[in-house]
């Protein structure tokens, strides 16, 4: 029934020695985190005495403008969260941070990631008489570490008792009255690391927020790690880290993530042109010219191009103005939508033999425009190569799939596909290949969706839930 | 340590037999009840399968733009909620209607009042590790509920469990999944009627709500009792009710309520003239002229006009169009920043010996300038008469009065004021005959903020409480 | 072709001898004068070296935000002006004040009234070669005062010679480099009068925006006066003066101004409550209460009231909160629109013999709801007073009427419609006693409306555009 | 002392043989359009009675939200504009397209590029009686054309007669009653063509805006040309055609132009690789990698890379987010303001020789601060290519290059700004490949900004206004 929201989001904090203006830092570093997550945003500040916080649906410049951005009071900790969400969950309640009080005083919680036992959570709670205000998962967290506060000699051990109840992908951003403390899953689905600015602490989702408000890279948060910053500085509780399993999303890399981002050691950019190598050698083509689809699908093209030699050349330019309130194109012109936000350059590709590198084929449709726009503009062949093996399975860490009715792959075989998009070839990604994304061999990817292999237990109630949902 | 919001509010609510466009009538009662809340608004509707809302800082029509309204589903129920609140407690958060999920369902509740053991039921909720969102008090009221819930057969059984562990003045608009809902407290602190439209029937804060939507009055709920709206139709709990006793605020028929409404049976218009009048008896005076302050001033300017025989005039024209967002007026003229507001009529003062009726005086700043308006204007003589006693305790009970240091009455002398103020002469209404507004003279009202006789025990804690916040 | 718009507006200006913010005080101004004018308004600043401004359509406070009325500069004069038009006018373009750029310097234009020949002007300046931006009478005025300052060897010279040129109803504050003006026609359609705060002068439609500003009040411009001011002072050019004949607007006293303003030596509330005593001896009546429509009725039922000694009552609640996006309401009850808006106060009127003031019946369809909501209510006998006489001619002077084909009175009798609006009897103020509306006896006023004695020739093809505008 | 307004604008226009929503058609033509100007923008309407429009400062998708599109009418013709303006000009006032009315008619105007005389044009026409409500070149070119129209026997007569008086560059969209008419100067310092949709006309700056609408594109506009669409179809008129003198932009291949558009037969993306690889010819550097700023540059860093055989590779990765209302970075880390809009990837450039490729300098700041983000990310070498000559002289056609003294080449050598921005070497285009960047070689360009050879006379008055503005 409690669905828990599965969002790929973005978790930003920052711990202070002094009470300074902490909402622009977390504004600029939300800037830096909007890749994941336009739809709504939020900053919480402690300013000493409570929690104060904004949030609203929309991007970060529109969300916080100058005057909210001063309405906020100056503090020594802050979080802030930016997210996507489905259309159905698109509420201003269900934005993040979330702010509470619990008998201990108040606590903010940012969160990317999703809960795979987040219903039976919800029940237990419910039965015990909690009222929940959300859909969403970080409810359910912030309710599990409260319950655990009542008995726990401090947050941090509060956290700890939590995470052997709560299951799923978390990568979590807490501010309570004196502490600022950073969580990932014993597994690390999602990325977190830790910065330094000056003597400030900073927990990022990616190091491109770090750069961006001037910080150092420190380190990544460990799989189970909890780093408390408190005003004796940081320190860590390894006691969940299991150092030996590992099952970090392949798709922060592919696609989610900045390529100038660096996570767990490994820089996006060059996982994303190992990806375009690979496809190289796996599925070689005759050609004249490689492109990629932008913006995320340019790196791996790059790749491609490298390893096979054939040139490398800009194909489309995508159109940089479009906002989110777009507006149905020209009556009788609706298959050419697709053109206001990509146009091909028709000189790069017209009388040639033209390889596509995208990052991934969902449900195909997209890709179908794309290959006709190719066409139009004169490609006498076009060979797609997809840099992730084909979507099979739904992911219940924290990504939104879609149902498998959706997911073109789970329903037609590569040659099928090839024909329903209209190229001449087709290649995916090889599972074993995406293994070697990440520059260290012993890392250790989720491959769930492509595998069926679940790193964490699903059940069949969830499995049950998400058929639901598809079934509407 | 959690004071309760004190709020004057306004509810409302509606339940049809079929789904049909609930939130243009919402919207409509809601504009009808603006006058006991501008400071944000909000509206839940029941589809059917769940509960949706929208809630925001600003007026009715400020929140509720075409656009938003046409986003809100259709329903067969909907409540809606207007407030008031002091600038700290201003936040969208705090807004209601309050909608929660709990293990038997979703229910949203809108509330008018102010509870007096807030801080007690928060505890007790918190040591056992709920978690709050708000500060509100409305927030408590839905925890008890739903704990009672754990264990009555019925959500009305739950409510009237938790009638009695929460203590103070409450008029509710309750919506669960099938039921609609209207509930007031055993003193009847707050008004609260029902009316019907076709076959659907209405909830209301008061019955000018009814009108604008062109619903029929049906009864007031009394004090104590429980009203049940579901497709059987509408029946009445009374086990709470106690119609020997009773304490409703003499503040809604002097000036929070619309004259145009009919409270427990009296129309507040003429409860209004009847204090003009007793007015002219307890303190008559020569003079040429009787005025009334704008808007809420000028009915009891009349009932003292007709008992005293003075003619009646219009004094003041107030500005229709000032809004919320008022810019400090030309600099070295800010004295006279109450002109841009309110503006004699020269013509109706000059040279005449005036008397002035007002609602109330609580700092006794308005006042003066206000006087300081009529001198200007070339008022021989200024008579000002009060349509209430003087305030000189605190209200627990929903109003903000402010801490008693600001209240001029509690620290001066009727003399003092009328010094301080600058009239010749100042008369307030005699705490007597507070108790004869009313149509019915056996209804009793509570006269706490005049006498300091509260109906409900009031603890040593929450006075402290109100100290603290005064002594800010 | 080019039919003038003809509005009814409010003109303001200032000029200082110094730097300031002048910004807020025309801010504040416009404030008191929005009255005159709701749909647009705007405010034209002279910093000393050029104009710059701000316009918009909607309410002051909605156009001028803090943001906005930051970045306006400071300066040493500036205007303003608020206006209300027809819908298909209801443009940016259309607003005021008008700032151009001609041969000598800049220039802003702020406007109220009317031109009887503005189309003849417009295309004589046409065959000239001139381009309009608008379809306002205010660009053909500025086009013919630029024209007349090409040889002319100063502005005030330049206007004076344009006030041979064009006809109808004008009152203008003009900005130029150095000097402030206020004209008004030599009829005195309009009101416009000066004022003083300190050591500036000030030019407002009414006296209420100069009280509003803490400004005294100097003179009324006389009709036909050009008032310059510079930093030698004010100085007056009477040559247009012709104080014999006079046409001033009565509904300026009736309808239009605030009653807390004196035009031209009487006060509105008191010429209003003379119309009301008037309406008691021309159409007497027995009756147990005296009602008046809000806002521009109650003074004339104090009136009525105060001649007849039938008391007054408040009727009517009029909601304060309602703007101008007024949302459609409830299905069914579209009837019962008026509702929203203004709702009876039953005890007031219940089984009472009720006299209905207002101030004029102009399609009749508005006073037929009003006199529903009061049988509705109880009233046993319904008797509406109208203190103005029957509207039979279209206004050419800057008061948009519609066409005749809408006015009732143009074709009906009082008796038709005192049946088509439903009331027992009705009466219209005599016409004899509307030229009997101001203190001064001598006072003469334009009654064309009424009598269709138009004091300037209005031509045929006017009548005619007029006359095609109606059968649209 | 009227200086026009010299931007960088982009036009739009469509002539339909049927009433239908053209608004959305403008609309997404002028999102294609976006890069060329992003301070305003603007639609006009021609209903086949009158020509209403709506402009306001923003991009096109914030002031033409749904709301407004669906207010606007119908209509068989519109133009549309986009506009850059310099922070003074940033009026609605100077928004286009501009709308008149003069004795023939209608008249809706949307311009892009500069005049070199429009000082003296406007000087004239005050002298004349004009007034001006704008100071930008469109209004004199407005009234200029009306001024011929007075005797011309058609629009476009009276066109080919204006462009006798007005010297400049200029491309227009012109809208009358029933024509369409595009207008390019005899020089063809800025592009217009020409397209098809159906059997509707359109035209356009550049041909991307055709392809986004799913438009034919049928010809570029020839220097000189005046194309005349009505409901006969389109007719040429090629009287002021000069084949043998020409003086494009070549800054529009450079930079301003979107790379997918093709001017004048030249594609963009092409003249962009073009200009790299003869900067590899130019000035050959050792090194290990080639990257391009983005995202002007990247395209020449592509031809440079090509040319050389150096690889190139992605350096950074510009937020894709940012928006206008800019909020200033944390306190203590401005001189990073740049690391919220652009980042580098440090494993391409780490402990690299890199060639980075930037379009142009002008004032220097902004390249040293990219320069220092490459350091500071590792890079042993840096060596600056930059795929334009520097810019010694400014520009009167359109192009807003601010003042000599704030060119940075201007003042100093090349080898003083290499120190001067840190790099290790630099090397700028030759002004003789410039002139090579076209696919047809007899293709001239006006260099002016590099030589000084200004293809048209410029008045001393005009390079004194000019300097006048610099030294303010």
């Amino acid at each position: 029934m409690y669905r828990g929201i599965h969002e790929e989001c973005g978790v930003f904090g920052i711990r202070s020695n002094k009470i300074t203006n902490l909402a622009s830092v977390v504004y600029h570093a939300l800037y830096a985190l909007q890749h994941r997550g336009q739809e709504s945003c939020g900053i919480a500040i402690n300013d000493g005495e409570t929690i104060v916080g904004h949030k609203d649906l929309g991007l970060v410049s529109d969300v916080f403008t100058r005057d909210v951005l001063e309405k906020l009071p100056e503090g020594h900790m802050a979080i802030g969260h930016c997210r996507y969400c489905t259309a159905e969950e698109e509420t201003v309640a269900n934005s993040q941070p979330l702010i509470i009080k619990h008998v201990k005083g108040n606590m903010a919680v940012a969160f990317n990631g999703g809960l795979t036992n987040a219903s039976k959570l919800r029940e237990e709670l419910e039965l015990n008489g909690a009222i929940f205000h959300t859909t969403s998962d970080v409810e359910v967290i912030a309710y599990v570490i409260t319950k655990e506060r009542l008995s726990a000699p401090s947050i941090e051990e509060a956290i700890s008792r939590a995470m052997l109840k709560i299951e799923g992908a978390y990568s979590l951003a807490i501010m309570t009255q004196q502490k600022l403390i950073a969580v990932r899953d014993p597994l690390g689905f999602r990325p977190l690391c830790i910065g330094k600015i000056g003597e400030d602490y900073v927990i990022a989702s990616e190091s491109c927020a770090l750069d961006s408000i001037g910080a150092q890279f420190i380190k990544d948060v460990r799989p189970g790690e909890i780093i408390v910053i408190d005003d004796k500085g940081m320190r860590s509780i390894d006691k969940h880290c299991n150092d030996g399993k590992k099952a970090s999303c392949v798709f922060e890399y592919i696609y989610f993530a900045r390529p100038d981002s660096v996570i767990d050691g490994s820089c996006v950019h060059t996982a994303r042109q190992r990806a375009g190598a690979f496809l190289a050698l796996e599925h070689p083509v005759q050609a004249d010219v490689v492109i990629g689809v932008p913006d995320s699908g340019l790196d791996a093209a790059l790749g491609y191009s490298k390893q096979s030699g054939i040139p490398y050349d800009v194909g489309f330019i995508k159109n940089r103005y479009i906002g989110r309130t777009f507006i149905e194109p020209f009556k009788s012109q609706r298959e050419s939508a697709l053109r206001i936000k990509l146009n091909t350059i028709s000189s790069t590709v017209r009388n040639k033999r033209v390889i596509l590198i995208d990052d991934s084929i969902v449900r195909g449709t997209t890709s179908k425009r794309i290959v006709k726009l190719l066409r139009d503009a004169g490609a006498t062949e076009v060979h797609m190569r997809v840099s992730s093996p084909p979507f099979l399975y739904p992911c219940f860490f924290g990504t939104d799939l879609g149902s498998r009715e959706n997911l073109i792959a789970a329903n037609h075989t590569v040659e099928e596909i090839a024909k329903i998009i209209g190229v001449d070839s087709l290649g995916f990604l090889g599972v074993d290949n995406v293994t070697k994304l990440a520059d260290n061999p012993a890392y250790s990817f989720c491959t769930a969706c492509y595998t069926g292999n679940y790193p964490l237990p699903i059940s069949d109630k969830q499995k049950g839930e998400n058929k639901d949902e598809e079934s509407k």
